[in-house]
């Protein structure tokens, strides 16, 4: 199915199994909203699934690896063969998100949706859109149309991963350059000072960071991106990973699974999900809080918190890999932890307990 | 061996081989610092342990039950029987801190230290030193011999769990009216007001925790602990949970072992801990950010910093608990990442990826 038609049909969390959620978390043995933030993602999932209990046997993140036409512009220290060496070694189980993923039981699956140089290898799935962007510090990044085949892609990736089991999804990305098309797109969406949305992504100087904020700057005025309109934004001054994972977003709206957030890049990506489908956001679950300055923006508008305070910037998946056992704990807690009813005890002492010391 | 004797044995952590492990982690295929706490914690664990790589294959949560005489002031709106309820509860698993432990392959260990009631079970340690402490608001909790005996038990049972293989112990409590002795310990040792040191506990009304307010500036007016004088001010307006924890940490910090701190109470025992022995510090890992108030005060003369915001209040060492996944990974990190090296990078890309965007 096209992604475009799939929206049409998704429809929002299951409210009235949220609320019967509720009410048996509240049966636990345990003071009145004592698990806080756990009480809050249980509830969450049930919204998602239909299911008070839930338990996923098969978490999967899945990383979009693409190149970036800005790298041009000196934005980014690092060499840009990085993106397709660091996607290679994902498929190699050597990077963080495929160590944190083993611990959680995950596994991590690599696309290439925009590398550069083609991968050569099949452990990397094969769902380029273009070879890299344009730089879009001279005009726009890509096409509409390819921004669309980029989101379709995504979402064909992340439909098959469900439909093959896959039963909760993370999100990830690699891509040298790729906090730059990030902090243009979450200028373009939500109107914020470029100096307050652009970072040091993994280490930049004071005059490179200077000097990263000025081509975001000169991105926004030559392309002059429509803030109203998400693929517009997306096409002009974001990336093709960025579009794959708003393709993942929908796919998990559509097929009622959750799927995490990870770090700003992620972020924005929801961000621009929740733009073209505003029921998208009853399926996310941030996870960690990214000290990528546009992370905060995004998060904000999607009415999420996130519980992780890790102060990573590392993006590959790796927060969602990380809070995949806490997700597991929320399940656990309402599986197997006790009721007051079966502690037998009275409604009186029912009261007692929520209200303890 | 005595408490008393350990801690003059007690060294602190091994800075040499921290060093190493921070360089060891600098040479790990991502952007330098790119995963923030998890690469304090693996270096802090080095600091404990002296190696770089670890790996905890036998992690157990220790929970301390007491109950507490200050219950009669009307400071808890449980009945003081759910101490031994909850605490026969654990030895059946069906309480938040076990679904976290299985979840996690911890094992959960319960300890009468002070239960008012004798629990009749096996299943439950017996090293009680007292049935419940008497009414802070009135004269002592108990006297400084039992205190030091309950510090005693804690570094005993601690023990044991180490020589058995334990390799990181979590940090845990029952005691209805246990936030109160809490606070009043925190307010003597800091030196904080009673208005922003004493909590809601477990969600009491503004009616009852302006009592508690009151009963413990009653207690600390009654009692005069002297702030300078840690088992003073336990024994005076603490509890035997508290002193339990405080003889766990001793333990750790003897036997050179990671020990995680779980809530106020947890963090309060740690407290006391590191002012009977600073060099305890080393051995102590922040997990969640407690609700209660009492907790900031503690982990900020601690120097730690929690990294799981989960506005969680349920006490047990239900936070150690999920904390251990976490920690878990940190290991995994400097156990399986690839270096530059493993990619066969040369020195001057090594430089370059670290200051990558």
């Amino acid at each position: 199915m096209e992604y475009t038609q799939a929206i049409q049909e998704i429809k929002g969390a299951d409210e009235a199994a949220m609320a019967s959620a509720r009410e048996y978390c509240d049966s636990l043995i345990k003071p009145f909203g004592a698990l806080g933030k756990l009480e809050d993602l249980a509830v969450r999932l049930t919204g998602v699934t239909g299911r008070a209990k839930n338990k996923f046997e098969k978490p999967v993140v899945v990383v979009m690896a693409a190149d970036n036409g800005v790298y041009a512009e000196g934005v980014a220290a690092a060499p840009q063969a990085f993106t397709l060496l660091q996607a290679v070694n994902m498929t190699r189980g050597i990077c963080g998100v495929n160590v944190f993923s083993k611990a959680a039981g995950a596994d991590v699956v690599v696309v290439d949706i925009g590398i550069m140089n083609p991968p050569g290898t099949k452990s990397i799935i094969d769902r380029n859109v273009k070879r890299g962007t344009d730089n879009m510090a001279v005009g726009p990044a890509m096409t509409r149309k390819e921004a669309e085949s980029a989101i379709g892609a995504g979402f064909d990736v992340a439909s098959e991963l469900f439909e093959q089991g896959c039963d909760i999804l993370g999100t990830g990305e690699m891509g040298i350059g790729n906090t730059t098309s990030t902090s243009a797109c979450a200028i373009a969406l939500l109107g914020i000072a470029p100096e307050l949305a652009v970072g040091r992504g993994a280490g930049l100087t004071d005059e490179a960071l200077a000097n990263k904020i000025e081509v975001v700057k000169k991105a926004l005025a030559v392309n002059k991106p429509d803030g109203d309109d998400p693929i517009d934004v997306l096409s002009k001054v974001g990336g093709l990973d960025i579009a794959g994972i708003v393709g993942c977003y929908l796919a998990a709206a559509f097929h009622r699974k959750p799927i995490l957030i990870d770090g700003a890049i992620s972020a924005v990506a929801a961000l621009i999900a929740a733009r073209l489908c505003p029921l998208a956001k009853d399926f996310m679950i941030a996870t960690h809080r990214s000290t990528e300055p546009s992370y905060d923006g995004a998060i904000k508008e999607l009415g999420l918190q996130p519980f992780l305070e890790m102060e990573m910037r590392l993006g590959e998946g790796s927060g969602c890999a990380l809070a995949f056992p806490i997700i597991f704990a929320a399940c656990a807690m309402m599986n197997e932890m006790g009721t007051f009813a079966d502690i037998s005890f009275d409604d009186s002492v029912l009261v007692d307990i929520r209200e303890t010391d």
